[in-house]
């Protein structure tokens, strides 16, 4: 699939998905094969496979490849496959890329690097993100996702590299909203803008913003969808009702309890979220009821 | 007027007014009425005098008397007068709210304590803006700016306060849209969320919010008023593209150049902006001839 | 007293005074004269009025200068008395340091300004700082706090500053003993730099820093004292030993507890705190009894 | 060598070593051969390999057994070794602390887990040190880093990880001398605090510690014992006049040309630093010519 393909997928919700393990910490491939059979059947227009939401930071190599393996073979055929392979090193980020390319990954989802942080300068991010760019067999988008990796792409330089026909878009998971107008304005008109996260998903659609990677997709993705459609038919009042309610879920599996939450309320919802791993911690009696009542509250239950 | 006459007037766009210095710092009133003069042609709902744009870190007592009492005299029956009375001392907070409900102001806009910041918890906070109220001739609203005051009150604490007689809603200038969907969700149904800041306006708007105090408004009030306008009339491509070709003459004049950026764009669409005080400096030729281009470009020249 | 003098006044300990308040809130100089009796006969090299722990936030004008004329009336001829008189504006804090000068301080401690934080550049800080100096009837100090007011004024804008000849120290409060190690090296020879608390006071005086300007000091000024007593005659185990003794009660009284804990502990070691101001909270009974015990264990009661 | 025999050996200075790559980016275990000859000849007592400083975040799991290896086979037998060998993940962290055992590693520096940084609690941390230093063949050290993690760990939990008898240490690059100073108070007394910058080294040594793991010891390693000699023989001005000294050229190394800045300052001074690893930028000619002077005027070339 080009570029220009893709990028015309890239409408609608997709989950970051979470990654099931066992509770000694092995990775349980068949809960997340009964994951992808029912998000399947959900109103979705892709997958996430490794993003932030996935523990992708606690994978193996080779458990990398296994699990964008099976997500790209339980995925129907319309359905757009991105895979996380950003990595610290520019070299090592390219060499797993094209082994998701190789595992059926349609786009790369390339995470800002950050541990030398204050030496990720717009120079040095350009120059990452355009060598990685030239030598992916996949089109590519920016990952930008300040709370975890405490460092925020500049408008400069994402409106240079959306003119790397190689670079198709970007998550922005920061959750602020005017900066992804700026951002809408100042990229190129073919970048793809994609907001990650549910806290500021209709204020996005009404940016015009058409494509959200969003961790409450993981339990609630035809909510998710139903916003969107609401948008585009006109029932603006129906939207924002729907997404007001979905806030408080939101912000429990994403701030509040962390990917332990996010499991939980995934099993809740009738997923399979399986145990987290070590140094996260899972979740108490406490937080357990607490999220119960959320989705309670939010009819999620 | 009583608490909820004046919250209906919350309804549109209000300038936080600039004030005109001349060039050895003494504060210039005649500049003020004449922009008054202007404004009062202008479409908007109301106006605020003391707010952070107006310098009022800088502003004596007695300056701070005069210009309300110069705004109230200028402003037409029909507009609100808002005066920001908030200092560090709850009691001096008190008593400078009423000496400006004395002056014609008709509701205060009182910021967070901040300087003893790690001291100002919740609890700190509802006492404070509590006691405020119980002891104010007039409503009172909650100013939160942590661009400026490092605090960001907490939605629990807005919560408690919005059920306040005396407290009728809050500017909030974080621009941090989630929050803001948030903030509706909680505050009690009476309690007017107001935003404070153009990057923010038409996704507030979307949100259902009512009342924009922005700095854009001091030069730009009827793009600010057609944004709103044109929400209402459900023109949302009209909205949003306006809101866009606003925002880089907003990121100039609020963050790039701060004050003295402010004034001088006003000064360039009619107004008369004067001198900014000491410790904030002039701006140099470079940055008088950025501004100039960018509102050239948004069409404010 | 000229700079020079006064410069070689600045050795030894000096306590940034706490603002006795009754529990309506009304300013008690006779507390406060108490207070400098007590501290008259304790090993102190001067006495800082207007400082953060003076709660000077929350004084008026004249209220402050009555706090200066009370303090240097009381202090002894031999004794520096140095006066907080920093406020936003450039041209208010040389009208509030000529009145200090007129009350009987002998320098001026003057706070960066910081509201408008993002427009506080080193050229505008050396802007501000040099005209008071050029201004004012004594020399003047800068006191920078980035605890209170967010901001760290540059290695570069103080080298610069410190060749001012009426600039004659900073007070650093930032507890960052390689920021005093490089401000030694860069700043002019003649320019004191005084630790601001106690947190740093062993390790500063190692650096070969003369003077300490510490809460701590309100309520063990000889215990503070002693620590630099016994670093002059070369026990630094006993120095090192009294310092580390003293650390949690410093902990207290400036992070977790704040002013209200400063007030409580001062009670306890026989001076007297008086209330604290709102909004500023009164301690708990639990907070007492934990402030009790940490001074228990110091050998303060 | 049991945990007791091994802290006897942290005493002294130690260079968290540069990793040398060629233009190509590949590993060039020559180079790093070449620099462990010198070293040997310096006055140091271990060394570190995987440090952050070796950019360790760009080097596969093959790449760091060797690097390993390598310097065991190097090092003479009273030199400590040290291996970095925190990844994200718990399970991951004590394979590789394992496998580093094999190679020659005496100890083990184990990184603060960050990724996920809002979940990492102390509850989180004790559990992940805890398990580690249960399941390692080897001693531990904690290596807290909040410039490049963002996680500072708490006085209460290192209290609590002090008293296993497996972690022996930590690694504290936070350069807050009253941190060391409360660290010291706090832990067991056999649980080493080893001061990870060279802008603290002095100072630290005042407080009693005798262990440094210093970025300047890849170039200047006996200037930095010459300071700790000097403290010993009470020559502390010597030694704070040395310090002083290789401040500038520590600041230019560590913050403001980073590790390329060190690469090549360790150049200059007859070691060999090698190309840098992508996204990381190679240094420019002014900033080339900047370094040259700072180690010239401390009489580093």
């Amino acid at each position: 699939m080009n570029a220009r393909t893709l990028g015309t997928k890239l409408v609608g919700v997709i989950p970051p998905m979470m990654t099931p393990f066992r509770e000694n910490g092995d990775l349980d491939l068949d809960m997340h094969q009964r994951n992808m059979t029912h998000w399947e059947k959900d109103e979705l227009c892709g997958y996430l496979v490794l993003g932030s939401n996935s523990e992708s930071a606690f994978l193996s190599y080779d458990e990398k490849l296994r699990l964008i393996e099976t997500t790209a073979a339980a995925a129907s055929d319309n359905r757009i496959v991105l895979a996380g392979t950003g990595v610290e090193s520019t070299q090592e980020t390219i060499r797993l890329t094209n082994a998701a390319a190789k595992r059926g990954a349609h786009a790369a989802l390339v995470l800002t690097p950050c541990y030398y942080n204050d030496q990720m300068t717009d120079e040095a991010l350009i120059a990452h993100f355009g060598h990685i760019a030239d030598h992916s067999d996949i089109p590519i988008l920016i990952y930008n996702v300040p709370k975890f990796t405490h460092i925020n792409i500049s408008l400069t330089a994402v409106a240079r590299l959306s003119n790397h026909p190689n670079i198709i878009g970007m998550k922005d998971s920061t959750g602020d909203v005017p900066r992804l107008a700026a951002l809408l304005a100042n990229a190129s008109k073919e970048f793809h803008i994609i907001v990650g996260t549910a806290a500021a998903w209709f204020p996005a659609l009404m940016l015009g913003i058409e494509c959200g990677i969003l961790a409450l997709a993981n339990l609630a993705p035809n909510q998710c969808a139903s916003v969107q459609n609401s948008v585009r038919s006109g029932n603006l009042d129906s939207a924002r009702e729907l997404y007001l309610k979905m806030l408080p879920v939101n912000a429990a599996i994403t701030n509040r309890f962390g990917i332990a939450g996010l499991k939980y309320a995934a099993d809740l919802a009738g997923y399979e979220g399986g145990s987290v791993r070590s140094p996260l911690l899972p979740l108490g009696g406490q937080a357990k009821h607490e999220i119960k009542e959320i989705l309670g509250t939010a009819g999620l239950l």
